[in-house]
């Protein structure tokens, strides 16, 4: 596995860890509806995973894309899939989301490679 | 059709008009593509329709949520599909999503009765 | 009763009631944690309650303003405590907040008048 | 003078004499910082006030972009640099900026027609 | 003192001076009102500083969320208030801001722990 | 060449060409307006690079902010005009700029100096 993506996913696993040990119940909660909400429902997983995926871009959480592409990649969405909605997300949000695209398009072609 | 709606889409429509009309090549390639970016692709409609929503209420920009909420509708996208989106977007987005929720929500209505 | 303050709650009152009607248990929980985040706590009410103001401020939300106005009025903050609170969200957030700090103004006017 | 114009204007107006006759320093001296970086320095005032316009528009805020609308129209800029702004504004803001370009362009032309 | 404590501050003071040794008032004037505006008035230090902590979370600014966590550690707030602090900021703010409460809470560590 | 300008814009081109390499319509066309937007018209060059500066620093892009200051440099630009638009950023979008307007200040000694 590629270092950026195994030294993304310790750190966040170790810090999770860490925030989900305090007594916080309105941070635990929220952690918790994030698993929920990505969960099959009305809509498929694939689709939830690209929701979660353009709204990261467009307020450009470099953190969040990666977490979603991670996402996208287990639901099995192609990369043609994961560009068009980052086009989407880039069209919308403006050039400013350029930078984080670039990012993105490296993260995505790390996992593809692992 | 509601005042609501067709005041949305008779200012929307003349405003576009008078600034189509200028000389301004970047303004009307940018409202050119986002004709051609939410048309049929490696994605579907309906998918691409959800995308521009989420991206629009994340933004917090009603008016681009009224305009995606329209292509959901045409889209034959359901009201639990639409609500489900929104869902994603008030937890990614944070609970200052909320006030354009109730206003997502309203207009969907008015969508749904006309 | 201002109209201003009747006309926002009624309205956010009947959006609430429609929208938590449904069956989308994400946005459910999202509206029942607001409720139990600012409780008293390791902070006290009045610290929360300024802590929602300002965040709300910086990210330029008036109904969530607006919210959280009423929730200063009714923990018993003074328009001095409440106007340094907006001091440093006009600071932190820029002149951009200042159309907003206007409505604030006149909505906070609006509860002591009533 | 047109409605929206005037009622812009009166309304700020009143407002800003308020929020200032208060006893909060760091507000006044926002308020005061605000008329002096807009003055001629190393830049002059037609390019300081595309670069408040500019500003304005990607942050999405309508009473900002009124505000300097009516200082590029003072400054002596044309329409055609004006909207040749808010075109770098919406391509470096996004699709998101574009019911924000409606209602600048609709306030230009009140401004030009008063 | 942590790498990361000394680093960011070292930076953090060496540009200070560089930006201050210019001629711009308008930059040296916002400086200073920062100084002043979390000074005890109305509200006591430690509101002030939790105040600010929570605009630079919902805005999603690390570096601000350092200043503004090593400001309430000298204010001599616990851990358990700033938390709960954060907790609201990520209510308000959304998931989006999870990836900053990860970097805050480290950053909160270091600064115990030295 | 100081590393921090020649890794800036080698990692750029890498993952520009990259990522025009796809078959994204959409994004390859907003790479285009970019480029087309920033040219001489009914504003000059330097006027736009400015503009786009001021964009870059209020949404908080660093990436985009070190992009259009080279883009100032090019177009001869000094630095007392360089910071003047940068307070506008500063004022306009509060101090939540100060840590990108420290590494602006970098980025320009950077470029002034090779």
């Amino acid at each position: 596995m590629s270092d950026l993506v195994s030294d993304f996913n310790s750190y966040r696993s170790k810090m999770n860890d860490k925030i989900l040990s305090g007594d916080n119940k309105v941070i635990k909660r929220i952690f918790n509806l994030d698993t929920n909400a990505f969960k099959e429902g009305h809509l498929d997983v694939k689709t939830k995973e690209l929701l979660g995926l353009v709204a990261s871009a467009v307020m450009r959480c470099d953190d969040c894309v990666k977490y979603h592409l991670e996402g996208c990649k287990k639901a099995g969405l192609t990369k043609e899939q994961v560009m068009e909605s980052l086009s989407i997300a880039t069209l919308v949000g403006g050039t400013i989301v350029i930078p984080h695209l670039r990012r993105a398009y490296e993260y995505w072609e790390l996992l593809e490679n692992q």
